[in-house]
């Protein structure tokens, strides 16, 4: 078999989507392929992105980058990757590997197995991001010792494979391989899920409690200042979980209310579970 | 009327509870009164504040102290608050002025005010704080421009309050003013139901799910890392409000429900309402 880093630094990648992940992986890549492309809707995304030397190339037209590009990345909300995966043989006659970067994988990875033969197709989903999503917050460093999330399918060969997780090593993430169902699972308890909390405590603070606002509801709410349209997209394409997740988290509700209400002297036992639970999520974790 | 920073200056005062408020007080207001003094159940960190020489003096014995100050500020979790008063005016039957910092406001400022007519009080309530607990994460500059809730009692009288005042500013927080009832209204939202979510959320997560957690998850729970018995105190005393929030929450929770199951196309529009209330939250209130 070929040398996977040999392989990658021959590769022309074209990147969809110049957002955080999609700026951020560019800077990454920058130097260790042979030429990074962008596209972006935006025209002054693509602007910035070629200003401050992100992409060797970029445009907002997709048939002006895609068919040059041996390697494409899907690096855009959920819901227009699974509309671009649609266009790819359209814009791609001959192929390419394809990853995508969603942040939820079951549908897109169904999408992904029905590109015709020429094409091969790993998922991936690395594990960072902020809570603001443009190009201007793009990071290199964002993926450093992050897992990055890699779903095989049917249309992964060998040799993508290698490439996709040489790529990941290259820009300093962890290949962390899963199946598209588990992921979608338990990134409905660690993100998806979360944000909505986020979401919800926002909207039902009364404004005139500012004053008395302290690091505590920052910290809480700081995912409702994600890009809505993306969560959108997340949310509708992960409900089956997210609703189980949220039905689980009800039935909690009703339970600490109950304890409030009736029997405060077990609420003690009741919230050390959870301080547990934390302290055992962050042990051996601060770092990510 | 005497110059209160003047009056300060000349105050021995007793800080009972020497964990991460009581201890970031002293550290603040050593030279800037004649003395100060602390107690705290814990010889440990009796021990450990004479060491750091964060107190003059102190004792695990609250005889041993209460009976030479003029200033008593009870920072102890809020159920020992509540204890505390009831045993006042054993400890110093001559009395003082009393201030308390506990996180809510109503019970104690009722209890405050059946205090003999020697002692006079004032509810206090800074709007600061970490998620540990103890005097070893203590920090002077903590209350750097936090506001500082001040609730006028009964027997808070004039030079009472410009004291307390001038404690304040001293210490580099900002007075603000507010009655009891408001106060853990608005705290329920901004800080027990928030924290409440937290240990919730990191009570459901799967442990199996740890690789995955990133800042998000991180941000969301960080308040269950909070210390159980001062949670417990701080919602059984706001018990009413806390369940007010939780309801109205509950609802919400049902709505989005609805919106994803059924008409996943509004939930644009009701995830930018929880996005706006963020950024008007955060609008001006970066610092504090």
């Amino acid at each position: 078999m070929d040398d996977p880093d040999f392989m990658l630094e021959q590769q022309t990648v074209a990147i969809v989507g110049l957002g955080l992940m999609g700026g951020s992986l560019a800077m990454a890549l920058k130097g260790y392929v042979r030429r990074v492309l962008g596209v972006d809707r935006d025209p002054q995304t693509v602007q910035l992105a070629l200003q401050k030397g992100i992409v060797d190339q970029a445009d907002t037209d997709l048939g002006k980058i895609l068919p040059i590009a041996d390697l494409i990345i899907l690096a855009t909300p959920v819901g227009t990757i699974l509309d671009l995966i649609t266009l790819l043989p359209n814009w791609k006659p001959d192929g390419a590997l394809v990853i995508d970067l969603g942040s939820t994988k079951t549908q897109i990875c169904k999408a992904l197995q029905t590109l015709p033969i020429q094409f091969t197709a790993v998922g991936g989903h690395p594990m960072c991001g902020k809570e603001t999503s443009a190009l201007e917050y793009a990071d290199a460093s964002m993926f450093d010792q992050a897992p990055f999330v890699l779903v095989e399918l049917k249309n992964s060969d060998e040799k993508s494979m290698h490439l996709v997780e040489s790529l990941v090593k290259r820009i300093g993430a962890i290949p962390f391989p899963l199946d598209a169902k588990t992921h979608d699972h338990w990134v409905a308890y660690t993100s998806h899920f979360p944000y909505l909390l986020s979401n919800l405590l926002a909207r039902i603070t009364p404004t005139e409690t500012k004053p008395l606002v302290a690091g505590g509801w920052r910290s809480t709410t700081r995912l409702a200042a994600s890009s809505v349209p993306m969560m959108k997209d997340i949310l509708v394409t992960n409900r089956e979980m997210v609703l189980q997740v949220l039905d689980e988290f009800m039935m909690q509700l009703r339970e600490v209310r109950s304890i409030i209400e009736k029997t405060p002297n077990s609420l003690n036992d009741y919230l050390s579970a959870g301080q547990s639970s934390y302290l055992e999520m962050m042990t051996n974790n601060e770092t990510q």
